[in-house]
């Protein structure tokens, strides 16, 4: 089993070294920043308290075990087939790093990184190790949401894809493959126009903003919890997807018609949704309600593994 | 308790039954269609039997005595307080039904309809008591899938609406109320705005049609089970959603302007989609699948209880 370095230990660190220490795999975790390493040790403990309090971890000490923390580049990379880089958000700091991951790692591990949003291509073309690199892009928490977006460069080896596939899968998360360099992945582009939607229907005063979350929440998104929506269209018609896109195709049609244009940050829209927003949840109050949501993640998983065995996949 | 009519005892009206029937309410169901009741009063055993199987309906034999089958419409409509019909989808049908309705309900009886598409305004201008008529749209099924979006015409009386969202939430649903007649009403224009997004990813060759669904499934459409598209980007930026906006705004006005238009009923695109979903799913496994959808969906609705009871809602 491969050994993995994990470069960057905040939130999205921390969580990619539960995720392979819990698959088995031996982690080196590092931060160039001093007191980081502490902070991810107490953190990880408690997550995995969490998880095993759901069922959805076994043995969370032998994980801790499995979860090392290095001093140095050096140290987290000695021996590891593959490199999860997750630091921060900024091309210029991607690209520095990049060459020296490309110099001090093994010659055949992969350097994948954790961006949401920079594409392999603006931080690799540099390097001699380009063709070992890509964009491995999980979804915040990975250790309960097993998405991982998978998008080479234009020079990315897809044997290198392949391999980050097969890695992902055996770890448990659900790893899916692009083609091509796209803003914002596969599922963001979804969420943005999902959220483009509803920002227009409260800005034009079709429903409040708690209503429009009612309508996913206790409606259509219920079911995108175990089916995707070409699935989930796919059933909703006698004949299938083509079927339901010929009864339906011009109804959405008209609705994209429909839609003005979007003020995405314009100050009124802010505003208003701020005001409805703070309404139900005051500032001080979002972290405590993250927590929230995190837990019912850990159910939501929990109950989803547990339906996939009694009822089917 | 309100006595219920249901007009149209189809698949959405045989939900209805339940929905009501569970609620406690005193039910008639009406069917213009000779053999339509005795196909409901099956359907509707065999349903109540499932729901029961996943602890969704205490007493389903209790349930059962409370639908009752009415052989012609002034029977089923005597006495009713509430009157959700659900018709086939043709605006000439409604007309005329809305008519009868009008004639033949009690003068305080609310008139609802199961309508995904029609607006109320265009099958009840002519009638005279068009003020208390309205749409009352479920996702299917409705016992399970709790959402029912209200949505009046210019002259449906507020305290119609008032009157319909109270009765649908004591009945367990969770009805959200339209300020204007949109076409799609709420969810299904966010549903179409996701499937747009998606649609073109499989067209441009992105991703494929099965990725493109484990991105929901296993990514974001896993939080939306349980809260919606504005609560979650309003958790994922420390300032909340006002935050979010100014920092990925941009972001996701640059993919809504990278979209090209979308041949939405485009003979090549429907052939694409319908080869990769029967690749995975062949014409003839399309209703069983839909039965493991709907036990999922119950599975979820009993996991969702839970979690709200222990962790919080």
């Amino acid at each position: 089993m491969e050994r993995i370095a994990l470069v960057g230990a905040g939130l999205i660190g921390q969580a990619w070294a539960i995720v392979f220490g819990r698959a088995g795999h031996e982690v080196m975790l590092y931060d160039a920043e001093p007191g980081a390493l502490k902070r991810a040790r107490e953190a990880i403990a408690a997550r995995l308290a969490d998880l095993a309090a759901f069922g959805l971890v076994e043995g969370p000490q032998a994980v801790l075990g499995r979860i090392g923390y290095a001093t140095g580049l050096a140290e987290a990379l000695d021996g590891a087939g593959y490199v999860q880089e997750s630091a921060p958000e900024s091309v210029e700091v991607k690209r520095e790093l990049y060459g020296e991951l490309d110099r001090v790692a093994a010659p055949d591990a992969i350097l994948a990184s954790s961006t949401s949003g920079i594409p392999a291509s603006s931080f690799t073309e540099h390097i001699a190790g380009r063709q070992r690199c890509l964009v491995a892009h999980p979804i915040n928490p990975p250790f309960v949401t097993p998405l991982v977006e998978l998008c080479p460069a234009p020079w990315t080896d897809p044997a290198v894809v392949d391999r980050a596939h097969a890695l992902m899968t055996r770890a448990g998360q659900a790893p899916i493959r692009l083609n091509k360099e796209v803003q914002g992945f596969v599922a963001n582009r979804m969420q943005a126009a999902l959220i483009g939607a509803a920002l227009r229907m409260v800005e034009d005063g079709v429903a409040s903003a708690a209503d429009v979350d009612v309508a996913i929440k206790a409606g259509i998104g219920l079911r995108w919890s175990f089916m995707g929506p070409l699935e989930t269209i796919d059933l909703n018609a006698p004949g299938g997807i083509a079927d339901y896109l010929r009864r339906y195709g011009p109804l959405y049609q008209a609705i994209e018609r429909e839609q003005g244009p979007l003020g995405w940050t314009a100050d009124a829209l802010l505003r208003k949704l701020d005001e409805a927003r703070r309404a139900v949840l005051p500032s001080g109050e979002l972290p405590g309600r993250s927590a929230w949501r995190d837990r019912r993640l850990m159910a939501l998983a929990a109950q989803k593994r547990q339906a996939a065995e009694t009822i089917g996949e």
